[in-house]
């Protein structure tokens, strides 16, 4: 098919191109002793990302998935008890990885569409007087609903109750492009892949860890090996890894970082958010509601569109893929069929997601549902130009 | 600036991520014995994008600019009398290019936004009894006014006249793209660059020559050396060139030879005809109109979109540029300030083609030219959804 | 530094430039509908390179650490007992994570040269009557050493001990380079790693799982999540993942597995075995030693080149890298010091070696190491020359 | 083939691997309006290659056969007289183009292996008493021989002669390889190739013109359009083209002028002499002579090697080729079957240059050549190690 596709699914995200080049590298060897320039620097820059100065990072050639996995493993013991909350299929996997690994899990089912009930979090760990509780696992986006929660609220919750939980954060589809700011807020872990806010191909497990976490790693008995930090601890203070790392990626990585350090976390953030709002725009023109039931938790990495209840949402994207080559996310679970998903994170301005936005219009009235031509996008991008920089006139 | 810069200049036009790899290979020498096997093909394939089978086919490490030359310089001699019409950038410069020869230009000045007239073309060479014309040159596509001419009813003209003049074609922003046709055309010379519809970037200059242009450089006493097509002529026959190539502009063109001929060269043309109709109807949904004065001088590869005369095109350029990162066509000489330009040829598809229309309206609206947000790419992708081809339902 | 680095590590090793370009892709959608299309084919064409048909094969998102994890905790149970040999810093890594994975591993001290005892193992197995033994973990080939294991031999062990133990490899540094034979062999679970044989980076563990493997899985009662093949079963089905995979190794793997397959395994095994066989007499003409002890245990992946006692092997290396920017493997742990290696596997030809052999003798000669200069490589050209194909007579 | 192929034709060379992805960049309009921040410094680095600081530099999309004519048809008029000299293949050819181009070429036939005699050069001058001779044709470093001129005995030899020639220099394999300097040594054109020195792909022919060659223009009455550098003036000026540029070429200019620029051009002409001086004494100690004559006229770019007069040379290069993956340069007219040429310019180090003496050793003995293994690389690295930079110990 000629064109590009046009891929608005909320990660894996557009790779930019310079990102593509830095990886495009020959092999080397990971045991040269100038490596560590390459490497330290990436765990220093990461720290910036995950706002972290006391704490540590660390980068396994691995998925988010196994990013879970590290934080609960190097932390905590077979029968330990957690606490969290199921309101999407990414909330929802966390706690049955957590059940995998022979941990307690109590959790909270959520009608999918809210967010973490603040109110409910303080109240059981106020109730939790013997402290049996020992972590709080929060999934910071959830992917398949587009709802964004407020940890500042959550670590207020957590302190108002005066527990000494450990606070764990999935950060995968919010660290680097959404506020995240691991010390300020008491985040204990943070967790994050490479192929959503970092704008890279899965293959790297991004992780901070605090002091508090990284002493519970003493008494924590869980089995690990692949995914133990200590190897890492050990090896990353000479700038090196405890086995092969992924070359490409270490150099994407770095090349990943400095976009967005250069760009400045605070424009990222900022940019997330306008595009967003661009795009919640188009879906109140088109007369639809995105899954996040209250604004507060609209999320500024995806907005799950709900199509009315006689389409199935399905159609809309497989309309979208087969006759306009525009990937959209499906609906996950238990809302498959209810909604489509539109990415918008990582490496992208107005004119890309208008694509995304002009797609999911055409494939829409593709299979039937009578929206306007031309009014989602006309909202967007009045909304963008309203809020666009100024720029320097032509001379 | 995040995202990627939106590249809709009528050339060079964006490059496919197949045709970018290809061209990323290891150099290797281009007198090694199998380096024909590269050759051959591209000599053979490039015949079949000409649609000629009695002509032969010559690939230059040149320009477009450079593919006028050869045109002129092999096949003519200082004085002889060449005719031609003027009516955009693009027709302009190849008569300067002809003048700088040594030639004897005569040309009409035609308004620009119209075509060659046929008629006094006819009646030109029917004045010509002593056959002192020894070329017309024939601007396919003007690439500055969004001007397409019809090919045919040229050498209907020729013929009519009853005159043996060579007929000869810039096809720089057609072929590829627009339907050409060597033979059956009888087109005795066609000119392309690497960087229009063959998807490449500039540095290739591609000529097809008929057996009468063959002929007729036994008598051109032009100067020429590196433009020679002879040297071409011995060592393309062993599958070598006569002095260093471009190598991955080489593997370059193999790609997208294979990319245009997969797809089939009348669904390229389609595809061209379909996407530059969508454009069209923004235009007309946004009260404007293109520069070309009538549909049968439409051009499916380039639009010139005239802005009312209150304003200066350049500003709306320069705001798409500076603002939404993409990238218009500047109006040229005449009508420099009245037009910018939408390129639409290459690898493109609806969706991608979306963003130039989308930005093209906030850059419009944000310098003060009073349209409706959303009604050209509502119009646009309207005609677009009625046109696209049915895909199989989701099973 | 002009000029390329040589690599000659025993991995990573060298990426073809087309499994370079292969991996220089935009991101997609690895939900599309028409992802198992790439999916599918890596599957059976993985199982070809393993050499199994009754078996079934794994991708992970992972390194070949990964990889003995993941052969161990999807079919034991913490306690089992399993019998392994340490003979090197390898087959001591494997047997240490199986140890943090709560098994029961026996293991003997081997001499550091020599392979797994044969006649030992035999008797060990049968003298283990209760049959405790689950598995028993063979190291193929010992990458710090230099040492390969006759793996029919240790089957003609395990089945002349009449003993079901599972048989598990690590073939990380064999697997596509050397003969390698899983259902003819009866090995159960073979683990690979990309960034070997395979020409990849880093970044995926491959496995390959005997039905009898499989089976195991169901009473294991070693915790897993991130690496259970489980959900690998059940995704895989559909030519999905359970996780984001790694998509530019996936385009990667395609390229190198179609690579591997068009040469032929046989041809393959036969290439490295004959480079290496070229680096042998390269080290005899220097007059000095391999590690192996003996002929039987010679590795065609690599070589580890035992320097004279009063010499540093560090500093040659140092020398290799500094002075000539050769990559050269360091000795580990027990030859730390002793020993350089010399990895000759993957993308390699006699001249590519050729330079590996010449900076080492550079290297070493500048240490003060006594050997002849042009020694060591006018033996190993001479043997490659003596047994290079034919080839056609310049016509 | 596996491996790596091994390129040691003289041009085109090996290209960077940061050279390579540099290249691969997305397509880009080259008349948006920063342009100019990517070519002005590309203009000024060149300045620096081509050691002028009055003169000017010029990047056409073409190859050095273009650059040729450039010189010529830009400074002079058809009839005028220049003189040269025929000392192999590409002298022969310049002298050929100019020809071509209808000026009077006066040259002298020189034995190939041979350079410019200066004395005769100095004579010929003294006698011209009418200066009608108006350019001196002079190829810097003759590739097909490996023969370098001496440019400021030149300079002398016109200065003593009094003579106001204009002095025109190839330096196609030597700019940016071989000691050349535009101001102090009198040089009114440099001609020089993007695929040598410049380690890029053939499509750019540099220039450099003295302000005495941009006066010459204004007489010049040579027919040109696409090579006339005065739309260059005029376009370079802002920081454009007059035509589309080959953008990616561009990027890779950039970054091979920042490499030459950042290793430092005295420390690029000191690495070619010394790996130079290694093959020398490789040929010597296989017993056999470069074409070069003197070691006055010794190339440190590329050496023609002799073969003994009872064997072809093509045999060894059909040898190396086919059976070790090595790419020799042919003998070219003259010398066609007597050498085969190592070039050894560009992105080298010594262990890459080791595979071609390497190769070269086992070819010539496959065909029968009676050499000793290992003699000629034992010859060169020994010259090598002697003359490396001491490094910093192992700490």
């Amino acid at each position: 098919m000629p064109g590009r596709n046009h891929l608005y699914v909320p990660g894996p995200t557009n790779i930019p191109d310079a990102v593509l080049s830095a990886m495009h590298v020959p092999m080397e060897d990971h045991r040269r002793p100038d490596f560590p320039d390459l490497v330290a620097p990436l765990l220093t820059n990461l720290k910036k990302v995950f706002r972290t100065e006391a704490g540590q990072c660390f980068i396994f050639p691995a998925t988010g998935t196994a990013g879970w996995e590290i934080a609960l493993s190097n932390t905590l013991s077979p029968g330990d008890k957690v606490l969290s909350y199921r309101f999407g299929q990414f909330s929802h996997l966390w706690i049955d990885l957590a059940k995998r690994l022979g941990l307690d899990v109590e959790y909270e089912e959520v009608p999918w569409g809210q967010g973490v009930p603040l109110d409910k979090l303080e109240a059981r760990l106020r109730a939790d007087r013997a402290h049996e509780i020992k972590a709080v696992l929060i999934c910071h986006n959830e992917t398949a609903t587009g709802v964004t929660n407020d940890l500042p609220a959550v670590r207020k919750a957590i302190d108002a109750a005066g527990h000494p939980a450990l606070f764990y954060v999935d950060g995968v589809s919010s660290i680097g492009s959404l506020d995240f700011r691991m010390d300020e807020w008491g985040i204990d872990i943070g967790v994050a892949g490479s192929q959503k806010g970092f704008m890279l191909p899965a293959g790297l497990a991004l992780l901070g860890f605090s002091q508090k976490a990284l002493k519970a790693r003493e008494s924590a008995k869980c089995k690990r090996a692949f995914l133990d930090i200590n190897d890492h601890i050990v090896h990353n203070a000479g700038g090196f890894f405890p086995y092969t790392p992924s070359i490409p990626l270490l150099y994407g990585l770095r090349k990943s970082l400095d976009l967005l350090l250069e760009e400045g976390l605070e424009n990222v953030y900022a940019r997330h958010a306008r595009l967003a709002e661009g795009v919640r725009r188009a879906v109140a023109a088109w007369g639809l509601k995105v899954c996040a039931q209250e604004p507060k938790w609209y999320s500024n990495t995806v907005s799950a569109v709900v199509v009315p209840p006689e389409f199935d949402a399905r159609d809309v994207i497989h309309t979208a893929y087969y006759r306009y080559n525009l990937s959209l996310g499906a609906g996950l679970a238990e809302v498959s069929g209810k909604v489509f998903r539109i990415g918008h994170l990582g490496d992208l301005n107005e004119l890309s997601l208008s694509s995304a936005i002009v797609g999911s219009e055409m494939a829409m009235l593709d299979v039937g549902i009578p929206i306007t031509p031309g009014s989602g996008i006309g909202a967007a991008s009045t909304y963008w130009r309203e809020t666009a920089p100024a720029i320097k006139p032509r001379v």
